[in-house]
């Protein structure tokens, strides 16, 4: 399903295993993550059983047909022909983002969110962390499409330049390097302002949004 | 990763929508189990709470690398060479009993135990029900290969035969149709037996393990 035979310097699973032992590899590191969800922390307490609840339903929501999976259909049907020989690319900036916030966004908003439903959080904390996270996630998906084209291939270990190539709208080549930039800070002052008007008073959500604006791999 | 274009007499999911929205699907319903089982039943109650965590690790654990999914590539490696050119067939009654329990046999008995846990039953009968289920599952691979040499095309909708003619082990090709049948028939007993034992007093569930065995398609 995918051409990518390199990742990150390394040959792909499906390369080294076949594409068989590689769907079911999938199958058992997503299928783990529920296992490890359900098990850890063990408690007895019953607070901690109704919030590690809450995180399964939220992690399963983002990771599913409503998330990641869901993004990465429209993703797939953006660049290979239906059983009809039809293509549904995905054309501008608007079906763009809502594909990303599918692809990757609902996944680092469910992590971030997570994190504030296992500490007990507020519901305003808790919304004010979801807000923050998403345009985190936004704020990720362009600096990737950057970096992309920087062609920065000895660091992310990937082939470059090929979202592009295979017709796939990107941040650049909608709005330009500049302005995609500025995109990218806005999210993090937008992030800020969630995080403030929520009084989470914690330094180290902001530095990893400053880290994915500014990361070079 | 397997040639079947045929299940219950309708094409496969990868031959109508492509072997990447096919992959998709699975990984889009697999995670939904997880969502439903960490949402269904609503309910604030503790004592609920702690019981769906269990269901979720009894079933996690069931589907992923030492159940379904490890049981799935065990039979993979047995008819698909390995990078090197290597087989890895399953060639006795043991080791094929083995990837039996895990590749049907685990969510046979989560399914079994859910029903147990959710229910609020006794460690003892949780055990007595885990046994029995375990039977069936064993008691549906023997049967499903029975089935599968009798070439019940019309029911089954899906090509018969196919498991000896691709040189994978089965129940009639290693003990013969008669004792296969009696090994069926046994596993009924035993978790007849089972169930007995751990005083679990519920007509229903042998009545599906006598369905499993005497069933015709």
């Amino acid at each position: 399903m995918d051409d990518d035979t390199m990742r990150r310097g390394r040959p792909t699973l499906h390369v080294v295993a076949g594409e068989g032992m590689a769907i079911l590899a999938g199958d058992g590191l997503l299928t783990e993550a529920f296992h490890l969800l359900a098990r850890e922390p063990v408690s007895g307490d019953s607070l901690v059983a109704s919030r590690k609840l809450r995180v399964i339903e939220t992690v399963a929501r983002a990771a599913g047909v409503v998330g990641m999976v869901g993004g990465q259909a429209i993703d797939l049907a953006s660049v290979t022909p239906d059983p009809k020989g039809q293509l549904h690319p995905v054309v501008d900036a608007s079906s763009l983002r809502a594909m990303h916030a599918r692809k990757t966004g609902a996944l680092i908003r469910a992590a971030a969110v997570s994190g504030a439903l296992m500490g007990g959080g507020s519901d305003q904390q808790i919304a004010g962390i979801d807000a923050a996270a998403s345009e985190f996630g936004l704020a990720f998906q362009i600096v990737d499409d950057i970096l992309d084209v920087e062609g920065v291939a000895a660091t992310l270990g990937k082939t470059t330049g090929k979202d592009a190539a295979a017709g796939k709208p990107t941040y650049p080549a909608l709005y330009g390097m500049e302005t995609s930039r500025r995109m990218a800070a806005e999210c993090l002052e937008r992030a800020d302002a969630s995080l403030r008007s929520a009084a989470v008073d914690d330094e180290r959500l902001i530095a990893i949004g400053k880290w994915i604006v500014n990361r070079s791999n």
